[in-house]
């Protein structure tokens, strides 16, 4: 509604602005009995965070995740888990050139026009800093799904920046090598490639687009409800809640165009367990909406990053005046490898979400067993004593 | 949650299979004092009824709508209007074999995982069908706008069908054109190589995939709700709720893979009325999730029909046996054509709910003045007695 | 948001004003392999129609329900039950009057202040006939119930006309006696003090208040989602969409007030089956928002029919006159034995939904084997042949 | 869903226990131009918060707010606002004993009996708390409509403890006198009674019951989304969130049992504007679901805080054991005097999304200009420079 909170039954609501004091978000739906490892969630922020290599900005936030509630020794109490993230490497004043002369293709005109202010130190609430919220978040469901009885794996990597296009590589692959470079490519020749082409781009003060690939397996079949809330249509609004995303396409997405349904189509066999198995899986898992229990795969671009050092012209609302203006600062010359674990937190978010919904984990406790009132976690040693 | 409902302000609640007794939906949160005409409704139906051409289905669907409820002398009351739409050209009998034998690459497979059963007549709910009440409502969606004070447009049309690709066309020659063939296309001379195409698939008893470009005018400035309500996650939803789509990217989309920032920028300048107003449209209405006031467009594709009469395999996983089928009948060799009133219906529930959400049309009568009693609309000639 | 949904994953969805064209609703979050017996249902809108009795408005609605969508040979398919019932007796012309002209303590002001405009025949969508919807999609809810593993137990019955009251009597006398009298009140001797005291006011052009109590048994503990969606807030939601609802309380009620900690506080013993019990029901079945497994009772209280023949006084909005008015028809002279099956409905819709936000019973399927494809319910008697 | 947010427009979404490192909330739908006042949100909190005379609980709690987004120069931005309260005063270890052996009356069982676990320090997430995110949410809500173009005035008072019932008070004599005595009753003689009756109560190490009287005054008519989003049904959810309520009641609550309908009913006349105004407000301000214009009133009963020093019996679930606890430590002996902020606060939250909703303040800015995009709040002050 407002715009803060993904999810149905697994729920994040989130705040923050780039340059205020903190970040935070709260996951509400979280089963109880779910060992949860802070260190985790940190990982994923580390890999999301700015500074990691040469091609990603060098602004220095620590992103340090605090846990606020939820736990009892370590265990998730099926209460609402609230995490806060302090801003620290925050330099407002070189954004004071931008208050009423807006940067070209940023949002600082459309959230002045919505709102009649905004929060103008960095790129206040339209700035990636926010996802930060959504890589704590979709940590914790990635525990959830690891710790439940089913075998979900998730991962993406970076399979076009530029011209440069990773060649094909199987799931294991992108398992076992992409985040072996800091382009998060599987392929490392085209990874090398992507990173000469950002470097370029960068040493030239200019930016470039490019695309993730991601893959989830293992996710049941008969989930998704159609008509709204249909896989594809929770995933492209998942996906499409990244900023900077031109185009989401699953299964043999844009190709769908000139496929013929004598080849689009897949005839059904008997798996080895005797259960009916599509021939292939140009379908990326989902048909009428509803898993299959095949991977489901798809496509994400990125339009380059915006905030480029070359000289660009904008005019000052309040002055009236024409100008020019230089994006000065730290700024990443390309989305896609910092955004890798930005589109696997929001499919762990979707696909247990799903799972939730489709009564594949029971909503109040891991063990599924409601109604039992068991021993609580280790009441020897309290936490808050 | 349960699939079937669309919309946060402006909410559309559906039922219906395409072989049961009827389909209907709930349209909630029309603003009192619009004027409601049956016919435009009507007319949306008949765009996208079966049967309207050699290369559409040739199902006798009168799909003729009925209005329940939520109107007073023809003006809406803010009250819920209520649409059911009797299904009369149902034959089931001929989907008996597909029971336990689910034909290739349709949902009847998941659905059965899903729920255990289905209504297997036709394609139960998720048939296209279901579509028909999206048109209905998307009609009145339509209404709202047009009476309202802003003059939003939107339209859609077919600009590709394998591998033939519409040319450049205008806003205006859409606006004039699209509906003048019978694949929708706007550009006559792809229309007819398209037409053709899509003929020599069916004759082949194959299909094709396709594309629909849209665009929406008009829509003001400061729209959405990022970032999880931004205007393009909510688009990507509402494209990927309709069946068969692979693909939803809206700007430049996917060339948004190869573009240098220097190029994807575009610089301020001031408009007539001294607004600032970007140089260019690459950003395609939206920036930082929110609506800029220039056009929004995009494009959908759509994988082939996947009930094709060609020879096909399966499995009865009653019999445990493998068997040839073959699905015959009416079905559209190619689904654009018939896509356009469903990706326009969207799209005018899609933007009407933003603009309630943004408080441009009062949310609870059409003429902004909550709180004042008025007359009510003709007391003399009273519609129920 | 719009109000014509109640419920969060098991939603009814309605709409229809008293003397439009129809009722309807729309009932999604069906587990599919519910067997449906429209007989059921029609049985309660039997219950809640009018004219069943003296003291029952003589309108002569026939309420006769008929199911859209949803099934599959008589078995839920886990779409949405979509519902129509016609409106058949429907005389505006006399309420022509009141157009601009409100009757005291209706919504014909207010609704009239919200839309600028209504649906003045009968009382349009403030009228009770909505509540025709609620009784039809709580029969559904009560058959899931029933054919679920669980063994929950829902009855109400008058207690309270006027200054009548109902003697004490256990769940085992509502569930027997309270059907047998017209007021439905299951204690014999108070049931003909009410009806006679019905019968004066009636007979005095007057009305009257009174109350419904009411008592859910087995429902299991462990429900309810605290803090905003505790079962309490939930249920009193739920009583309060009743019209004319003046007052709800549950467990000790009002008495709480002078009621001291020892006297509230109830120890906890073993059962038989060794589980915690509390000595008592003080609590109603709730403690800390979520259910001990205990019964939940409660009471609501009505305010008196506002339609009452004697004369009375208002104004007309449009002409400016004073004037004076009677509320002529058919018309309830008290308004619980009529809500008695309101009252269940809305109590089975909100206990399944807790139950299936809970885990207990399986979103997708009664049988709880998400996943497995089964075979659907007899093919061989295709319902749409 | 999962119990953690409030509204539609105007969300809240909290976590935190009493125990745990700290309790937070983020307010979604704050309209941006609103000038906070982060001491008028820390004066509720100072209103709720425990110690602050004999009657109530002498736990050190600090709860100082901080607010970690959503403001620009003190201004809000339309983003949302998110708040955290460090717990500074968590002994836990005295709840040890009831880790297993569940306190009479508490949601130490269901809490368990839900999740198998619980944090059970305190009373955990089903603490009393839990309500100082409420109020501090309810301080913004306050301010968004203090800098509104309404007039809407909200105050509660303590008109019931035990057997001491207030005499009757106008609004006016509750905004002046219900905070100057520690039961926050606005009649003097009926206060000291109270606070006598409290006293002797805590005395015998036992607790009492009580009730709060309420009214909002200008909530402009016209508001309230019948039937499921109906005034009274969000009233009554609002109140019955709050820990240990028994009973709401609005207009003249449950007296409606015995009032006649020609008592009720309120005949209409013209008031100075030439309005229709109801003679009388026996109808608390809604009719039909809906604002009249007139005074919302209602009341609340909580019974007895469950936490008494008193001896009382238990089992331990763990050991088989029955024994005898003592609830020591510090509690209150009634709650309605720490209750008042939280009633207010929950008004103001339910009547401002009201307000919201039916588009009388504009979701995105208080100035109601969208689309203009003005300059920021003081751009020479940056916050976070």
């Amino acid at each position: 509604m407002n715009g803060n909170r993904f999810g149905r039954l697994f729920q994040v609501t989130t705040y923050g602005e780039s340059h205020g004091p903190g970040m935070g978000c709260t996951v509400s739906g979280v089963p109880a009995g779910v060992e949860l490892d802070e260190e985790v969630i940190q990982r994923d922020l580390d890999r999301r965070k700015p500074g990691q290599s040469m091609i990603t900005t060098s602004r220095g936030e620590p992103d340090e995740v605090s846990i606020q509630s939820g736990l009892q020794d370590g265990y998730t109490t099926g209460t609402p888990v609230g995490m806060t993230i302090q801003n620290k490497d925050a330099r407002s004043g070189k954004y004071e050139p931008f208050v009423t002369a807006p940067r070209p293709s940023h949002g600082d005109f459309t959230y002045s026009a919505k709102f009649g202010t905004r929060n103008w130190g960095g790129g206040g609430r339209s700035s990636a800093r926010e996802t930060v919220n959504w890589v704590a978040a979709g940590a914790i469901a990635k525990q959830v799904l690891e710790q439940s009885d089913h075998d979900v794996q998730i991962k993406a990597h970076v399979n076009q920046i530029g011209d440069v296009e990773a060649g094909p590589v199987t799931f294991e692959e992108i398992l076992e090598h992409s985040e072996e470079n800091e382009v998060r490519c599987a392929d490392p020749e085209a990874a090398e490639e992507m990173r000469d082409l950002a470097d370029q781009y960068q040493t030239e003060g200019d930016s470039i687009g490019g695309a993730v690939y991601f893959e989830c397996r293992g996710v049941p079949r008969g989930l998704g409800a159609p008509r709204f809330d249909s896989v594809p249509s929770r995933l492209a609004q998942a996906m499409y809640s990244i900023p900077a995303v031109n185009d989401f396409e699953y299964g043999i997405g844009r190709e769908a165009r000139t496929t013929a349904g004598s080849e689009y189509n897949e005839d059904w066999e008997f798996d080895d367990n005797g259960d009916p198995v599509p021939v292939g899986n140009d379908h990326g898992g989902i048909q009428g909406g509803i898993t299959t229990g095949q991977p489901i795969y798809g496509e994400v671009s990125w339009h380059p990053p915006v905030s480029i050092p070359k000289a660009q012209r904008t005019v000052d609302w309040e002055t009236g005046e024409e100008k020019e203006i230089q994006v000065v600062g730290r700024h990443d010359p390309v989305l896609p490898p910092r955004a890798v674990p930005v589109v696997e937190a929001m499919l762990y978010l979707t696909v247990l979400d799903f799972m939730l919904l489709g009564g594949r984990i029971n909503p109040d406790r891991l063990d599924d067993r409601p109604g039992e009132y068991d021993t609580p976690y280790h009441p020897s040693s309290p936490r808050n004593d």
